[in-house]
This record gives C-alpha cells, sequence and structure tokens, in this order.
C-alpha cells in the first residue's frame, strides 16, 4: 500500500524526512561546514566531512542561511540553527559584496574576492537569507537587506541592458526559464517572512503572478507536451543545440513552485498549469529502464551537447520528491502517489551514504557513485533539506487540516 | 608480437592510419560538414552525419582548415582538400573578427556574432590555418594573417593586463599551462610553413624554448611525478579543488608537443623532459581496471569537482596514441610500443563507428557510447585525423630512414 494513502504510512513518512533532515543531514553542515574562524560556511566536503576546499561559495552563505533561519522559524527552534544562520549573513554582508552592490560568486575563507559571475542568483539567495533571519531575529536591518538584494536582482535580471548576455542578443536574442522561477520562489519567501514588500510598484504576489503568466506563454507549450529552458523572446523554439536542451528536473522544480502558489491562495489556474508542467516533464525525464531522472534531454530527442546527460544528481531528485508529493496532496490522485513512491524510492536507496551521512551529489545512470564529495561551490545544506523540511511541514499540515 | 617491432607490422599499422585518414575520417566531414552555400564548415553533426546544429565554430574554421591545407601540403595533395581549406579561411576571414582584432568562438551558419570569449585559442588555430593554406596556395597575404593572428595570442595570453582573469588576480594569481602548449604548437606549426617568422622580437623556435622552459619550471614536478595544469605564478601549488586538478591527457599532449621539437632538434634535453611528463602522466590517467585514459584526476587522488571526471573522451586518447608512438620511435623502447599497443587497441575498439564512420566523442568509464553525436563545436575535424596524419607520417619517415 502507498504510504501517502493512509494515515499510519504519512505519520512514519514526515517522521522520516523530520528525522534524516535534524539528525543525519542538518548535524553533517553544522558539524563539518562552519567556518568558528571566519564566520560562514564552507562546503566544499569530502564524504566524511574532511574539507577538500576552502574556498567559500556566496551562493551558500545565502541558502545555507536562509536552510538554518527556516528551520528555526518553523520545524526547529534551536538556538544552533540561529547561530548558524547569523554566521552566514555576518560573512555575506561582510565579504559577499563588490563595491557596485553585487554580490561575488566565490571567495576565499578569509572573504577576499575570487569569482564574479554576469547573473544574479547570489542576489536572490541573500535575499531570501535576509528575510527569513529578520523574521528570526526581529531586526528590520535584515528585512532591508532582504529587499535590497532582491530589487538588484529584479533590475539585472528583467531591466534590458544590465547583464551581459553570454550570446549576441542582435544576432540571436534568447530569454530562459531560470530568472523567472527564482523570481517566483525568492518573492514567495520574502512575502512569508516580511511584514511588507514592495519592489518597483509591484507586491511579492504580484511579481509572482507575472513571472508566472511569463512561464505558461514563454516557455510551457501543451501541444509538444513540454517546458523549455530557452526560447526566443517571443516564445518561439530555437532550433540550436540550447534551444533544444531540456532540464526536466529544472522544469518540475518549477512546477512545485507554481502548485505552492495555487495551493496557497486557491488559484486552480496555477494549480493545473503546475500539473500539466509536472506530467510532461516527468515522461520526459523519467528513466524506465533504471529509474531516477535524467539531467537533460532534446526536446526533439536529439543527442544533447552535454556528455554527462544521462547521470543522476541529487538536486533534481530533491526536486521531484517536492513536486509529486505537493501534486499528490492537493490533488488526492493517486498517480502521484505513486509516482512519489518511485522517485522516494530511488533517491532513498541510491544517494544516501550509510556510513557518513548526507547524500552523494552525482550517479551514474545505473546509481553507483561517481563522485564521493558531499559538496562543492554547487551541493551544500540547502536542496536535499529544504526537501526534508518542505515534505515533513507538507505532510503535518495536511494530516492537521484533516484532523 | 608488437607491431611497431616489426616491419610488416609497422607498414601495416601506417597504412592503416592513412586509410582510416583519407578513406573515413576526411570523406565524413567533406561530404556532411562543408557549406556550399556560405563558405566554412559545420561541425555539429549527428551519428550519421545529419545537421545537429548549424553554427559554427570558429576554433573549428582554424582548425579544419589547418587540417585540409597539411594534408593538401604533405600526405593527399587532393583539390578537394585544398578547396576545403580555402572555404574555411574565406568564411574565417569574413565572418571570423570582432571589430577589434579579435576572433569570436561561435557565430551562425551565415557569420552573424553569437559568443566572444576571454581567451584567445580562436587566434592559434586561426594561425595555424593561415599559414598551412599560405603553403598551399603560396599566397604570401596568408603568410600575414597568420603571423599577425599570433602576434595577438601571445599578447592576449602573456601580456599582463590583456585578458580578464576567471579568478581575481589580486587575491589568488595562477597560471595554466594551456596558453603555453598550444603556443609551442602553434610557433612549431608556423616555422614549419612560413619562409620567417619572427614576433616580439622573437623567432618561433626562441618562442617555444621559452615555453618549455616555463612548462618544465612551473608545471612539470618530478618529486610528485606529475604535470600540473593551474598554479601560482612562481610554480607552487594551489591547494584547492582548481589547483589539484590533473587533466593526463592535456599534459601527454603537451609532452609529444616537447618530444616531436627534442626529434626535431636534436635536443636530448627535451626528449628527456616529454618522456618523463609522458611516464608520469600516464601512470596517473591509464585506467587499469577498465583500460582508457581518465579524463580528470586530483593530485593527491581526492574527488575532483568535475562528476564526468572519469568518461573516456576521443581526444586524450588520440594524444597518447601519438605521444607512445613518437616515444618509442624516438628511444626505441619496447616499454613505449606496449604502452602504444595498448591505447591504440582501446581506442580503436570502442570509438570507432563501424556503420557510419568516423569517432564517438564520448564514452563512459567502460567504453559504452554516451553520446552518440559526431561533432559539436569543440569535436570536428581536427584530434582525430591529426593523430593519424601524424602516425601515418612518422612510421613512414622513420621507416624510410632505416631504408
Amino acid at each position: 500500500m502507498n504510504p501517502l494513502t493512509h494515515a499510519e504510512g504519512r505519520r512514519q513518512l514526515a517522521a522520516f524526512y523530520r528525522d534524516t533532515l535534524l539528525h543525519d543531514v542538518m548535524p553533517f553542515w553544522l558539524k563539518h561546514g562552519m567556518d568558528a574562524e571566519h564566520d560562514g560556511i564552507m562546503t566544499a566536503l569530502d564524504r566524511d566531512g574532511s574539507l577538500l576546499d576552502t574556498d567559500k561559495s556566496i551562493w551558500f552563505q545565502g541558502r545555507a542561511g536562509w536552510m538554518f533561519a527556516t528551520l528555526f522559524n518553523t520545524l526547529a527552534p534551536d538556538r544552533a540553527f540561529f547561530d548558524a544562520a547569523g554566521s552566514c549573513l555576518a560573512f555575506l554582508e561582510k565579504h559577499g559584496y563588490a563595491t557596485d552592490g553585487k554580490l561575488f560568486f566565490t571567495v576565499t575563507r578569509e572573504g577576499k574576492p575570487l569569482r564574479m559571475r554576469r547573473y544574479v542568483y547570489s542576489e536572490a539567495f541573500s535575499a531570501i537569507a535576509n528575510a527569513s533571519y529578520a523574521k528570526a531575529s526581529g531586526d528590520e536591518r535584515y528585512a532591508d537587506a532582504a529587499r535590497r538584494d532582491f530589487a538588484f536582482y529584479l533590475r539585472h535580471s528583467f531591466e534590458p541592458g544590465f547583464m551581459t548576455p553570454k550570446v549576441d542578443s542582435t544576432t540571436r536574442p534568447m530569454v530562459g526559464i531560470g530568472a523567472l522561477m527564482i523570481g517566483i520562489v525568492t518573492a514567495q519567501e520574502l512575502r512569508a517572512n516580511l511584514d511588507h514588500f514592495e519592489v518597483g510598484g509591484r507586491t511579492a504576489t504580484e511579481w509572482i503572478d507575472l513571472f508566472i503568466l511569463d512561464i505558461q506563454r514563454l516557455f510551457f507549450k501543451p501541444d509538444l507536451e513540454v517546458v523549455m529552458e530557452t526560447v526566443a523572446p517571443d516564445g518561439r523554439l530555437l532550433d540550436h543545440l540550447e534551444g533544444r536542451l531540456l532540464n526536466p528536473g529544472h522544469a518540475i522544480e518549477c512546477a512545485w513552485f507554481i502548485l505552492h502558489e495555487g495551493r496557497l491562495r486557491g488559484e486552480k489556474g496555477y494549480i493545473q498549469l503546475g500539473l500539466r508542467m509536472l506530467d510532461c516533464m516527468w515522461k520526459r525525464g523519467w528513466d524506465q529502464e533504471m529509474g531516477g531522472l535524467f539531467y537533460y534531454r532534446d526536446v526533439d530527442d536529439k543527442p544533447v551537447q552535454e556528455y554527462w546527460h544521462d547521470m543522476k544528481f541529487w538536486w533534481n531528485h530533491n526536486e521531484t520528491i517536492i513536486a509529486t508529493l505537493l501534486a499528490h496532496e492537493v490533488t488526492g490522485d493517486a498517480k502521484y502517489a505513486e509516482m512519489h513512491r518511485q522517485v522516494h524510492d530511488w533517491s532513498f536507496k541510491h544517494f544516501p551514504d550509510p556510513e557518513y551521512g548526507e547524500w552523494y551529489g552525482y550517479l551514474h545512470r545505473d546509481g553507483r557513485v561517481s563522485q564521493q564529495a558531499k559538496g562543492n561551490m554547487f551541493k551544500g545544506p540547502f536542496h536535499l533539506p529544504r526537501m526534508l523540511w518542505y515534505c515533513t511541514q507538507l505532510l503535518e499540515e495536511q494530516d492537521e487540516k484533516r484532523g
């Protein structure tokens, strides 16, 4: 029997997610990642937690800061989480910003600049960390920082001329789904944690509506049953390697951001859109032969440029566990309970490291570990604990509602 | 018996390389890649030669132009090769250059700009194409273009302040082996094909000596038995993920550039250096369990950032076939004949596509094909035909010498 369809199964699943979060995943990062000397977190950790690199990801000062503060605000009001969030935010404030207010991508352990990148995801992650810590601390300065960083994100991502495009925009103008998606989830977090929010004359909800509209209008192609990653500014498909490239786990992450919005506001249109996006990208991404989710696919099933396209990554499995659970909770449809079971079982069979805890990040197609490290500049305490946190909360909330 | 150790085996091997070059590999590209409408070559070809993307690699206008012209100048004075080289060079001249004289990375089929990158490898490949075509055509304008492009390459690569570093050079100054290696082989080609060569007050041979000196001084670590990819400007190891990263096939490519120089000039010091680089990086890179050459390793055998580190790529196998053959021809040491047999046999067992010709580019560790396309912006008629051409010539030259 599917655990989602009976009370005892649901209680056990919620307890399993909570326990994995609080007694496996978070202790790994608190113990091995925190920098007692310079503040902040170091995420390049080997299998056993030993340091592979002292360089710090600015993305992860924000992402981990958000996760720590959010656990403190919700499931686990534990001083250790509050302090860890404060440490990430102190480092971010002191060493994250270049003189123009843009955030770096990586800095040294001490905080000296290493890499600056074109895009502005550091700013979005800093915004959610500041917002969540503003709530945890009650300190309005963090709320101001959250609004400032998100305003910076919005200007750079959506005002023409701010961000240098990778590809010449006269020859081939292109837009990506990424900035819209991160816009949704960042606005959702700021709305949840700040008393008031308005940037560029729009509230968080108005920004979210705008982003969802653009995703539906430009990236979701019901006739082709697909969510694109990159299209022309008018939504036209670009028949090139990059234009045809699908990232099913990314689109499924986007689907749950939209489902979350639909559930929160009772917007049936958003729920329908999120479900259709999930349905079609599950079909595109799920590996029927070996299980798990392919990383990349081509919209026409042609070869993709990336030679590691068939590897199984931790993060898109986290997103798909959330999306399928949320789809089930919103609809009660047994199909989603079954999809959730498939991705949950495959993931928990292959990704966890029973010896040292946490998850491996990078598996071969058949589930064998390709690279044993637990973290790097892209993997740290974010996707996995967010999934465990979100799913625990969702199951407990739904069961409270049912009484 | 190893084929390299007896006359009949050597004749058969030379004939096999020549035949594969002229009746399998080059016809694939001439038939499927050449753009009769706009000139130049399109390299993003699927398994059967059908087009995956019309975008053009500027690297490949130079690399393919060089290969075509070089075949015309040496093994195969066939009009088709001369014309194909001319087509690549016409496209390059018309559409390759930005207004500041720097070359693009990709352009559209018609030649409109798509991507410009920081570094200047397009310029080095354009230089060798122009030099080789200058010899083929007898037209001195191409010789001038070759000198101009190589001068641009040298200035951007080695004069401080020209190229924006990826990582902040105040915080962590780093130097890579790549620009020196490409400097050697580009200077070798210009010396071989141009009547006179002098850039920045140095002849080609003087530039080569300078580059080899720096490689020996900074990147080759005899105590650790390793060739590094990235070090501090004083040669110090950088104990970070990027600093520890080894690319055995790349270092082995560098080894044969140095062996080639040593053989040509009878410089025993260069021959010794090349052999030691080959020996230690073979040990680091050869997969004892499944055969073939790993892509990346860590100098301390720690996990590397790249999750696809254990894949088998076509190009480093091509470089290792050349290096081991050259090491054998220079030394007569049976050890190298054996290494050559290993890498030759593994490569020709797994990479060729017997149905449509040419080689696959990207295999899983065990030799299964991961991505079936024959080309993209990084794979085209260069590493594989260069290996077949170099090895054919080397075997035939050595046997002529022996009489």
